[in-house]
């Protein structure tokens, strides 16, 4: 129905799927893929994210110009991780201008009804100051989105925040956080720590992981993943979202 | 392979899945999710539905311009729920032009064969009158699709027809099923009943639900449907499709 | 992001999923399925294949013109089913033109950040000898798939490659292999036997078959297939993968 509506509206619009994949109502693993993703799209490409618990409630709906890209978002923090970049320009408005809605608003299908005309009608304008009134990121609302943290031992904490379809177990670590790990522990070959299972350094292809056994590398969303060549690491090392991974001096 | 055929013969197509999640042969499924989404694409598009049972048999193919829109489909009632409405212009028509068929027609996959090659060409010229001989809409297949009907206690019934993605239980049962209901008992506030839970009245959004209990609402297919607010209502509720929903006056 | 990344190339590319079914690192299937889609896209199509086990070592990445379509995929036997037709023109290249891939080229994910930039150049360009060097087809992995061989005893001898969406049961057994048996059988109606169950002839279509009992038919991969009408066969029949085939004489 969104793209019928799109399509009404821009017949050239180009219209890509980012994933269907997000589990009902999850925000939080919305807003970790979105990051993942949008920087790969052309400029001036629109990111619709319907991802939306709130649906017909009064929560905002975003619209916003973030460096050379736009997004249309319920204001329910799945912007979160993209908002964490600089981006320049970045402007950030509420929708209040309804002429750019379907004429028939409902109460439970926001994304065909708000978000799919809107995204389609900056896909035509790129007008994003007639979307509604500025707001400053300060006020929109923002998931806790868990920070990999330097504990007082010196070890480097992060969590598991993503399973991928292969069984990959994404970490919310990324190199940024590494290097400074690294650099206070002198380029040291870090241990990786993911419950009972302890991976001696880090690879740089799934290849160069050991039959069987767990390997830790830099993904394809930028953050360390623990994998097993050929196999689903999530199911092998039963791990689940949340789970603590540790990177530490080698023992 | 469809889309392939489709952009063979017109290389200007956008082609938009509406859905790949129909159980295998549930033409009913089928006609229910045409007839909620159809109306939301843009004037002189084609639908091609291949739910399709029959495939291999001789059973006839429809070409048919229905009010702005096109359908192309198998004979087996996946328009039943879309022809329920008064459509102009109104021309169905059974296909015998095999010149815009592919050249090889297999017994097993005319949705490949036919229905894409002949939409695709529809989607170039909206000549409908070259596909075949114009045929009554009494004369197409029909489903039997469940009404809601009023019993004899006056009570409203209709049956669950579709479980969604997020576990909404949707039923047959419509607004204007629902306002005649509440206009021959004075504009109360029904309860609704499905298996041994009772709802009482209508909500406008799922998040006017009770934490953990189940709601009522009008959904986006404008159906009424039983949902939980952030949980998967079906399995929760142990439903069916088929099983019984009352909408009566309180108790 | 392979979408962004193309889109970013070639604004104007159609953009089709053949696929996302294919299990994870499993070539065989990949080369299969795409065997069986290739020849219904339109000439001047850029097959991206993106199965890629080897994915961050150094297996090479083949650019082809087969016929009058283009492929890029890893160089790991996934074009060894498409590769068995003679195709005119052949030309076979390895890639080395870096131009051609993005700036930073990941060892997690070259899908996006080599195969999907290279297939947007080509579908803007159509110029493979820019790519890299040629390459022999001799000198490609090439992936063992199992031929339908003619036994002693004059059975024909195949084997279950693929289980369909619907259950249904394929084959390796192609048409010029099951007409080279009936030419040196006197063209008798065979007997198609599976595990303990046996099936006296083919049909053309599945509504053909009997009530519950499996039928053998020629599917639309051009293989042949074992299907129970309305069911899931491969559920009913207890079959998988790598499961003997035998086409014989009447008993």
């Amino acid at each position: 129905m969104m793209k019928g509506v799109i399509l009404g509206i821009n017949p050239d619009a180009r219209i890509v799927d980012i994933t269907h994949q997000i589990p009902p109502q999850d925000t939080r693993t919305a807003a970790w893929k979105l990051a993942a993703a949008y920087s790969y799209f052309p400029r001036d490409t629109v990111h619709v994210i319907v991802v939306d618990p709130g649906v017909g409630s009064d929560r905002a709906i975003i619209c916003a110009r973030l460096g050379d890209q736009f997004f249309v978002a319920p204001d329910n923090g799945v912007l979160s991780a993209v908002l964490k970049a600089d981006h320049h320009p970045n402007e950030i408005r509420f929708l209040d201008n309804h002429d750019l809605c379907l004429d028939v608003i409902s109460k439970t299908f926001h994304g065909r009804d708000i978000l799919a005309p809107v995204g389609a009608h900056l896909s035509l304008t790129h007008d994003i100051e007639s979307t509604g009134a500025v707001v400053p990121a300060a006020d929109l609302v923002s998931l806790e989105l868990p920070e990999p943290s330097q504990a007082p031992s010196g070890e480097l904490r992060g969590e598991v925040i993503l399973i991928d379809h292969f069984g990959n177990i994404i970490t919310n670590i990324d190199k940024s956080a590494l290097d400074a790990f690294l650099q206070t522990n002198g380029n040291c070959r870090p241990e990786i720590r993911l419950g009972e299972h302890c991976i001696a350094g880090l690879q740089q292809s799934y290849l160069q992981g050991l039959p069987g056994q767990p390997l830790a590398i830099f993904g394809s969303m930028g953050l360390l993943e623990i994998a097993i060549f050929g196999r689903d690491a999530c199911q092998a090392l039963h791990v689940a979202c949340g789970d603590r991974v540790i990177i530490a001096r080698p023992g």
